[in-house]
This record gives structure tokens, C-alpha cells and sequence, in this order.
């Protein structure tokens, strides 16, 4: 599972205080915390309080990388806020995210190609969410014939099915499970999954017990990477008995502690 | 999901004591608190230690009618035994087990519908436990062959596909979780399903952690009854999450509660 960690995110008050503020050393602690508890790459949104984003994800991203060499993971609706961020970045990057809509898909996969970026696809459009399974197939399609038809490797674009919050649309969380077992067959070779995480159990009590239960499934239904909370230890040891369980790493009493030495 | 509380088994000290002494308030006390942590049924076996199955099965059986009228799950591999412990039910009773070797079917077949028993087959033969899916789904097709042929309920079969310990068999558990989903599409009406859950985590450490992961992906997988430890709050806790996330119990903030209240 490649883990990435979601809480340098400017909706959280510490990472907002730092953006203003211009503060790296919390950015900095908030990276390598997460990096200590297993992440192997970090989202970086300047969330809803910045009002320059286009200065400000550069400098999360020169922050970061003064840290770590780690993948980093550009958040933004924006493409052009993706376009500073991607100019800053010297480590490997992720865009986070393109839509099935065409003139998102014609903006971002260039731009993925051109910074040698790989390329998160959300399955939703200027239609609205999808509402089913076959929905979110019907948009994995368009993302994926546009990768495919702009030389974009399959390998380097990772299928997201928009994890709705249970709280709200209850019916939908086993078509988004049964949307990444699918998602892995459509191409061959397969596109990689990955989830928003906490969106699930967005606006819910039990955030971390519902968050873990999902994960548990979407991992059983070949889930390859979450944008999630590394820091949640229940949560980390459970995705590693998951895998455990799934015959991804070799059984031995003191697994969870040989994983996170490896 | 149907539990079934596997804790008044001979071979935990406290019930071989109280076989031995024939103390009826150990058993009693043992029955009450899995049905309040939310046993819908009660497994009972003499274990290994009684010398005497033939009258202690019985006499599981009577002490704990004495104090709830909840299914009794009658759990031995001597068919004779099986048959004292029915004779003693007034409980409505599941035997537990039928292997799916034809001697054993001959018996326990008849013997569950003379005593309108619902009945457990495990996918295992005299040739052994099965190395991999094909070989359960081969055992549960015999399985099901029998119990049709002898105008024996569907419905009130539960396959049992075997789970094997993750330290011992770390490449079956996939292949027992797409056994839990195949049996289910086999017939129409389909059987139920069911698994002796703490075997998965025999001899591990973390065993508590490996269980309730297991648990969530066979709940994810179709899986109708568990037997299991209901005292282990952390692993009903997941199971009731497990299935709110499957839609199967509506959304409220409160859902544990509501759940256990129900």
C-alpha cells in the first residue's frame, strides 16, 4: 500500500497558522511525523484559507522538500496553482486531481507529461457526483481513453472512485468497493486505485473505527493507495494486517514491527 | 450476522472445571454474558479434556437452557455424541459439524432433519483440509449434492469453507475469503455461510487485531455467521461497522449503541 499522508492540509488550524505565518519548522515537524509513521509521499493543499494559492503551495512545496525527497502530492482544483507547484518541485509528484471532464483532462495530462508527474483521476465531472458503480466506470472510461490516446502510461495514473461519507450516501460505499475491484480489470495493464480515506466518515462520530473498517475492505478489493492519516496508529496496524492477511507480507509474530522497520 | 459465542467450549479451564465439577453457574454466568455482548446463538462443546461427551454435551445442554432459550449450536465430531446433545435440546439447535466425507453426511444429514436441526458443513474430507478455493468449492458441491438429494433445507445449511491459521497457511486466507463469496452463488436459494473465526489467528500473536481484520474482509466477502468471541468489544465493534458501511443497518451517529440496543 502507498501510503500518503493528508495532514499538511491548510484546512487543519496548525498548517493554516503556518501558511500565513510563513512558518516552515511546523510544516517541516508535520512532514516528517508523518513520514516516521509510515507515509511514503505528502499531500499538500493550501485548503480554502489561503488566498494566494499560487504562491503558496510553492512554498509548501520548497518547505517540504528541504525535509524529505519523498513523492509529493499537489492538491489543488486549480490547474494553474498544479503548474506553480509542479515549477518548485526537485522530488517526484503526484497531481491530485484531474476530472473526467475533458477540459480539466486536456490541461492536466499534458502537464502531468511535461513534469514527468503522475496523475490522480477522480471519477466525477460538471455532471455531479456519480451515483453508482457503473457511473463511476462510465468516467473511469473517459479518464482512462484520454490517458491512453495522450501517451500517458496507464502505470502512473491512479483511478480515484470519490469516496462518499457514509453519514450521507450509506447505499453508495459498496459500489465504491466493488468500483476499485473494477477499476483494476478494465485495462491491461491496470490502472493504480486510490482513496480519499477520511471522506467516509466525514461529519460521523467514530471517524477512526469507520475509517479503519473501510480501509480494511478497500484493501481486500485491491485497493493500491490512500490519501490518509499515517499518524492514526489503529489505523496503520490494521492496513498492515490487511496486507497480512492478503499474503502481501510474510507472517512472523512481531509483523507489525517488522513492517514498520522495513 | 449471525453470532454464535464460542466460549463455552472444555478446552478454556473455566468450563473444564466446571464439566468436571458439573457446576451449572460457571456455564450459566458464561452463557448470560456472551448473550448481553450480543450472541445470537451459543456454541457448546465438551472439548478435548471430558472423558465423558456422551452425558457432558447433554448436560451443556440442559444447564444452559435453564437460563435462555437462544440456538444451541451442538459442537462435536462424534455423530453419537451430536445426537445425546439433540436429544436433550428443547432450543432450537445447529449441529456443528458435518464434514463433507459421504459416511458422515449419511448420518448427520437424517440426524438434523429428524430433530428439524439446521446444520454446519466444513469443506474438509478424510483426504484432508483443502489446499485452495477448488477444493472447498469441490467439498461444498458434495456438500450441498447431499443435502438436496436428501430433501434437506438449503437455507438452513451453513457452509463452513475452514480458515486456517495465517501463520501456517498465509496463501489460503485470500482464497477462503473468495470461498466465503462463491459458496453463496453455488445454488439458488443460496446456503449460508460460516467461519470459526479465532482460528485465524491461532498460535499469533496480535490476536485480537488479526481476527477483527479478518472478520471485516469475510463480512465484506458475504459472509452470514461468525463464530466467535462476543466479549471482545474491539471485534463487535468492527463487525457492527463492517455492516453499516454494507448498508445493511442505517447511519446514525449513535450506531453502536442503537446496534447493541437493538
Amino acid at each position: 500500500m502507498f501510503i500518503i499522508g493528508e495532514l499538511i492540509n491548510g484546512m487543519y488550524s496548525n498548517i493554516a497558522f503556518a501558511l500565513k505565518e510563513h512558518d516552515k519548522k511546523i510544516v517541516q515537524a508535520c512532514a516528517l511525523e508523518q513520514i516516521s509513521n509510515g507515509a511514503d509521499a505528502l499531500d499538500l493543499s493550501c485548503g480554502p484559507a489561503s488566498k494566494n494559492p499560487l504562491v503558496d503551495l510553492p512554498w509548501l512545496v520548497e518547505t517540504v522538500q528541504e525535509v524529505t525527497d519523498k513523492p509529493l502530492c499537489l492538491d489543488s482544483s486549480k490547474p494553474k496553482v498544479i503548474e506553480e507547484g509542479l515549477k518548485a518541485a526537485r522530488n517526484k509528484t503526484i497531481i491530485n486531481s484531474t476530472t473526467a471532464d475533458i477540459e480539466k483532462l486536456e490541461i492536466l495530462i499534458p502537464l502531468a507529461k511535461k513534469y514527468k508527474s503522475k496523475l490522480i483521476g477522480i471519477t466525477i465531472s460538471a455532471q455531479g457526483i456519480p451515483q453508482n458503480k457503473d457511473q463511476r466506470l462510465e468516467l473511469a472510461a473517459i479518464i482512462l481513453t484520454h490517458a491512453s490516446e495522450s501517451g500517458f502510461s496507464i502505470q502512473d495514473l491512479f483511478l480515484d472512485p470519490i469516496v462518499m461519507p457514509v453519514n450521507v450516501a450509506q447505499g453508495q460505499i459498496k459500489d465504491i468497493l466493488d468500483a476499485i475491484h473494477e477499476f483494476k480489470m478494465i485495462t491491461n495493464p491496470s490502472p493504480k486505485t486510490i482513496i480519499g480515506l477520511s471522506n467516509v466518515s466525514q461529519g460521523a462520530k467514530s471517524r477512526s473505527l469507520i475509517n479503519r473498517t473501510f480501509l480494511t475492505m478497500a484493501v481486500a478489493s485491491g485497493l493500491d493507495s490512500a490519501i490518509l492519516d499515517p499518524n492514526d496508529k489503529e489505523l496503520i496496524d490494521i492496513l498492515i494486517t490487511a496486507e497480512l492477511i492478503l499474503n502481501k507480507n510474510i507472517y512472523c509474530d512481531s509483523y507489525l514491527e517488522a513492517y514498520r522497520k522495513k
